[in-house]
């Protein structure tokens, strides 16, 4: 093990190259990105069976180690989804290059022209789980949207990530673009996560992938900007004049389509109106697919069988086959509840009534609001984006679904022929 | 005093209210706000003389305590300055509101239709100096975008502050906004800025406003996200094939037009080529208008007059007139030089060779790059927007002069009839 100040010089390097070779990026064409990216899709198939051998061997240490067969199936690469990564890194590049778009512009009155277009960020850096998907992921995006990656992937899957750095490296140098524009500081394990979050003077931001409390623990020791992603405390409320059968399948949809996912519904709001003919058709639906319901007493009342909601239950994001329902007294209690526990992920109201809806899109401050769709809608593949960055729950910069702009900054060239400011 | 814990009770309650109000507030209508800035401009007037005399008692007690001749002038209101803080308020109400603004949206295959909207941020704090006109400018500016705000002004301006928050307050209480809208911690001095800095969860944003030295006190100390501000270390390359009238007439502007803002040049970089025909009409021009000049040893070899430059003169932003003048070797050099010493506000090349201007736009990495154009360009007034809420120099959210639209965020506003997810 190195001494922190070893470690801390060692990723200022790393960091440093990063920034360096971000400068290059930042100025290779479409066309070099793209060939990058070919290059990166030919090596995962070229090398298939060595990050499958790679990969079991992280497999075997978290086998023994005691990780949890979800975690297990998170980290495994069979050669069947190195083919599935090799086409993502595909898919991406068919994305159209944000590098350089115009998002506005104009011509002074003294014939200054002033056009604002996009730049890469320069650094952008990911910390994440034991999914080696996500290496290749945050790799592939970086890259086309022109900027260095420095990853920092979970302890389980150090061998296959490695191999994958490795790869992506050989993929950038093959195509004549600086190696250094991909980093890992997996080596230096918690400590290269900890340099990570505090490198404001190389990193312009990062990005965490994985749950909730790997996010929270980001954006509460990252001195870095942070784009914070994904955290759903997802609510869907059945207001009065609910259509009953399009709001058990909205509700059914939103939590058993896929129940893992950050836009899948966590809590439903029932309307004291509704809920003696929602509620029982509701509960036959959620319990013939196996859904646990936890109720709130008098949502119990109706369904005997859920069990009991705590407080607990309304903020917890299960990523499961649960549902937390709790009866309301209207719009206001639904969006007063909603204030209270909602990680401003997503929300929707299913009703008939127009001034009730746009009060309830209105006035809750999430970054989906919704009448009458599924949450599950909330995804940048679904919104048309191509890429999958991840959904932001944060104000500044993006909000919602990011695609490949959202890694990129602006700035604004300025082209004069010798104008001064009078006065 | 209060104790520690005491003031962070009382901030948290302001906090809180702020919040509270900031949701009544997102949905006021643009007439409603637009009502309560004309209420604010009239009770400008008509308190003025109320304002005068807070504003005395700061002054004499500045002028005691040894407050430097240019803060006294700063802090300083009179009936004139109460009046244009009266026009300022009429001129943002003039703006248009960027709230309810629809980004962008789209019709999804399915039939959903997705819509993109700007909505407040919620709570904007904002650390600034003992210059009074700030509180009006930001509450002003926060209002318009349908944000509350939490404020911190120096310490010297603490009367004069006091008056003006009242004032604003019955303003928005005058139209039936909330009161709670607008809160200042002032009472509690340094200890009411750190809870501020420290209120993740009640402050969406916080906006410094002062001096490079505040500024990056608060970058530095802040756990809510910050809008960096304006600090600039600005540069002017004189290329080797640049116009030399037109050369000196941008340096002079840039130095000379108004030396204590941010976008006033404060190196030259002057091409080894171009030096010596440069170099002399240049230094001519700015001693007649008392330019004191520092520069590297080749610079003195044609103005032996000049004074050295150290290597602190090529990071400092001077906000006064003296310039500091560094003759490189090319293009590369000035980048290189530019890379290194600037703070990535506002860099501008002069010059006649597209090729190398074109690499200059492209490779600097500034909010704002120019050619054959006076860095004094940089300003939201100059670029169109309206209201001065400061440049950024950061890269996350906004970058280069920051309108209105700035201090919101958005949200996806989703509509559909029954729609779920297949699969």
């Amino acid at each position: 093990m190195l001494s922190t100040s070893l470690v801390a010089q060692a990723c200022a390097e790393k960091f440093l190259a990063a920034k360096v070779s971000g400068r290059r990026l930042a100025i290779a064409t479409t066309e070099q990105k793209d060939a990058a990216l070919t290059a990166m899709a030919e090596l995962l198939r070229a090398r298939s069976e060595d990050i499958v051998r790679a990969n079991a061997r992280d497999c075997d240490v978290g086998a023994q180690s005691g990780l949890s067969a979800g975690l297990q199936d998170r980290l495994r690469l069979d050669a069947a989804r190195v083919e599935s990564l090799a086409e993502a890194v595909l898919a991406i590049r068919a994305l159209p290059d944000p590098v350089g778009q115009v998002v506005r512009g104009s011509t002074l009155p003294n014939g200054i022209r002033i056009v604002q277009t996009r730049v890469p960020f320069g650094v952008v850096g990911s910390i994440y789980e034991a999914r080696p998907n996500v290496t290749i992921d945050i790799a592939a995006l970086a890259l086309k949207s022109g900027n260095s990656v420095i990853l920092r992937g979970g302890s389980a899957a150090e061998q296959t990530n490695a191999v994958l750095v490795a790869l992506v490296r050989d993929a950038l140098v093959g195509v004549g673009l600086p190696a250094g524009a991909v980093q890992s500081v997996d080596e230096f394990g918690r400590a290269g996560a900890q340099e990570l979050m505090r490198a404001r003077e190389y990193v312009d931001v990062l990005v965490p992938r994985g749950s909730a409390r790997l996010i929270r623990a980001v954006v509460a020791d990252s001195t870095v900007p942070v784009l914070e992603t994904g955290a759903g405390v997802v609510h869907i409320y059945v207001e009065a004049t609910a259509d009953v059968p399009m709001a058990v399948e909205i509700v059914v949809n939103a939590k058993v389509q896929r129940p893992s996912v950050c836009n899948a519904v966590e809590t439903v709001l029932v309307d004291a109106a509704v809920a003696a003919t929602f509620l029982p058709v509701l509960g036959e639906r959620l319990t013939a697919l196996s859904v646990d319901i936890r109720g709130c007493d008098i949502t119990r009342s109706f369904l005997p069988g859920a069990g009991i909601a705590t407080d607990d239950d309304w903020a917890t994001e299960y990523g499961d086959l649960i549902v937390a329902v709790r009866v309301v007294a209207g719009l206001d209690a639904a969006m007063q509840h909603i204030e209270r526990y909602s990680t401003g992920h997503t929300e929707s109201i299913i009703t008939r009534d127009i001034a009730r809806s746009e009060r309830f899109l209105a006035e809750v401050d999430s970054a989906v609001v919704m009448v009458n769709a599924s949450t599950r809608f909330t995804d940048g593949g679904e919104f048309g984006f191509g890429a999958e960055v991840g959904i932001s729950t944060q104000k500044l910069h993006a909000r919602g679904p990011m695609g490949l702009p959202e890694l990129t900054s602006t700035k604004w060239i300025v082209r004069g022929n010798g104008q001064v400011r009078p006065g």
